[in-house]
């Protein structure tokens, strides 16, 4: 693309980094921003870099969080024993939304996924380990995402706390509440079929 | 949605203020951001900052430009008495990807919407209008997207240029090179076949 304007080239080059944002994308966001009042590109700008600049990651489930210590680690009536091992804060976000767990995350910055190059060392895993030798945790329920990263990762994790006296529990698969089973797929259909549970079980959540 | 820190709230909701973002799309950018290094948020940051601080619009077309006068409006090669009135420096860009035109632009910044709130005083119409009254342009072409919008605008423009002595046009609409007849609109087909060319004339353009 050829533009007439050195600074608006910067600006969408440094744009179009973002995933899933291509140059065309990045002109319409910028020309949208050239039309609104300045204040709005200020106020977009110091939020970024504020937000990189002073964004701390809790120092017990590496969440990101404004203080040492997260909102959630910080709550006494949560129970520290239970951690639930997550990707990232949307995986954190999306769990509180259900309301339904009231024990404490470990959040890995991520999965193992040797094709982008991260590695058990570029994740948040060694103090996860820790924490289970100390034996500071009864259960580790492990709520990655079902793709082949998070098998691995949590295979990783399971291999490491072998032996050691905690339980490892991993979220239920099933069809979604509200699917029809015809259009559900064959491996999760059959999951739920093998890993069925009590009747009376099910009338408890509701 | 709920953030356990309020500098990456904040950075959310900045983010999506732009078009088409929502709080999820804007979450995702964010943590890519927080993966990468600090610089990349820097720069991305200034170069918003710098661009919506600094940017220029050419005295002569209204196109973005870092100097007072733009490069196309500079370019003495250019024909400046056949000016091309388009909504935004995305149009100038498209067209001057075709090298088919040697004239100048004349950047309306947005086309008349009273749905927008985008009333003819919003746009860069008068100087227009100056021009011609001057009686420095020959040829005004129009190449609005044929919106009802566009279409409004065009006619607009066209009244109050009325009497003076200069020739309005408009682009060509048709059917794509390269597009098949059975798949076209009936409103383009039916426009090709109402404007017609002399047979000759479409060879000239190869």
């Amino acid at each position: 693309m050829d533009f007439s304007s050195k600074l608006l080239e910067n600006a969408v080059n440094e744009m179009s980094q973002l995933p899933g944002i291509g140059k065309r994308t990045a002109l319409r966001l910028i020309l949208h921003l050239l039309k609104q009042p300045k204040d709005q590109t200020q106020r977009l700008s110091q939020s970024l870099q504020q937000m990189r600049d002073e964004v701390n990651f809790c120092k017990s489930c590496h969440n990101l969080s404004d203080t040492e210590i997260c909102e959630i680690c910080a709550n006494p009536n949560r129970n520290e024993r239970i951690v639930c091992v997550v990707e990232d804060i949307r995986d954190v976000m999306a769990i509180e939304n259900t309301s339904q767990f009231r024990g404490r995350y470990h959040v890995l910055g991520g999965k193992i996924s040797p094709m982008d190059g991260v590695g058990p060392g570029e994740l948040n895993i060694a103090s996860l380990v820790e924490k289970v030798k100390q034996g500071a945790i009864d259960e580790l329920i492990f709520a990655l995402s079902s793709t082949m990263e998070g098998d691995t990762t949590n295979f990783y994790i399971f291999r490491q706390i072998e032996g050691y006296n905690v339980l490892t529990t991993t979220i239920a698969r099933g069809i979604s509440v509200g699917d029809e089973l015809e259009y559900a797929d064959e491996v999760t259909l059959g999951r739920s079929i093998l890993n069925r549970i009590p009747f009376e079980n099910s009338l408890k959540s509701s």
